[in-house]
């Protein structure tokens, strides 16, 4: 497949978000069946809330939606046979590791790390924001956490963090995970099929 | 089919709500399929968004969402060959025509008027807080507007559209469509085929 050709995606998922943990586990093995290329685009949800008078998760603000996201996630992952465990506390405090995630994506090693992410923080019940957890899914995937974390602190990271948000919040993104195909907007784990349909009809190509 | 015997599925829709339009489209044949009992069930959104504090709907009020929300169902109505046309006026008063509905659920019609209001409503741009349409569709399906008005302004009729909306909330229904099978909830035209699934492995039955 050349790269250069193919179909493209971009995955826009935040790490601290419940439905963005069955399509980081997905997105892969789907789109490689359908020919298209994957850009994975972390962002902060927080500040995009926060923009339209949310001091929380609306999961959390409105509590039947709530009651039913959990519900529907557990659904969700043991139709995906993928282990889920309802965490402590939601949301996460997911900017510590969404640095990372940048600094691993442009290592070659970000997806595993996100996906090692989720699996933290939604399968064993781990809390993401504390810097020994991401140490230690960083180590278990052979990575030293010291230098990783010099690198995610500098203002280079610290920086795109807030523009891919800004940029996230320029595209129309209002929740996660959205997948966007040529200017369209797909949101929510449902639609995965639906976005890489779309990319492999040719619109996803640039 | 042994109606008595056959699984079971509450179908809670909102006349005013845009995605109850092609869950209301597509779910008679997929339960017919699916040998699964169907009890429509209106409701009004209004009062539940009240509730957390909401005045108008929240693809009004969080206008990301909205923008999202219509082209989302653009895409869903053609890919379903449903006609679409985006309203002038969101949300509509749907007051009227629930009661109406519930009139007409009563006499068998029911299904059939709920169907052409939200085909007057989103493929035919009309506004369906107005008495005039609701009096056009009822003569299109050959009823008289007048009787049925008369018994839609009772307040039997009127404590009923009361007492489902009370019956929503306490279900934990925070949006339309929303399918109940045996206690268990699934919100959005995305999630029918999930919820008669589960109607027909046998947890609709009672």
């Amino acid at each position: 497949m050349n790269d250069h050709l193919s179909p493209r995606l971009d995955f826009w998922f935040e790490l601290a978000s419940t439905y963005s943990y069955p399509a980081a586990m997905r997105i892969m093995p789907l789109a490689h069946a359908a020919g298209v290329v994957v850009r994975w685009r972390p962002f902060l949800l927080g500040p995009l809330f926060k923009a339209q008078g949310w001091n929380d998760s609306p999961f959390n603000l409105f509590p039947a939606k709530g009651t039913y996201m959990w519900r529907d996630l557990e659904r969700i992952c043991a139709g995906l046979n993928l282990p889920f465990r309802r965490p402590e506390s939601f949301p996460q405090n997911s900017l510590p590791a969404t640095r990372v995630a940048l600094v691993g994506l442009d290592a070659g090693w970000g997806e595993d790390f996100v996906r090692a992410v989720y699996r933290a923080e939604f399968a064993d019940g781990r809390q993401i924001g504390d810097a020994a957890v991401i140490a230690g899914v960083l180590e278990e995937l052979g990575h030293e956490a010291e230098a990783i974390f010099a690198r995610a602190q500098s203002s280079d990271v610290k920086e795109r963090v807030r523009a891919n948000t800004a940029e996230a919040r320029a595209l129309g993104i209002f929740g996660a995970p959205s997948f966007l195909v040529g200017g369209e907007l797909f949101w929510g784990n449902d639609r995965l099929e639906q976005a890489l349909d779309r990319a492999k009809a040719g619109f996803g190509r640039r």
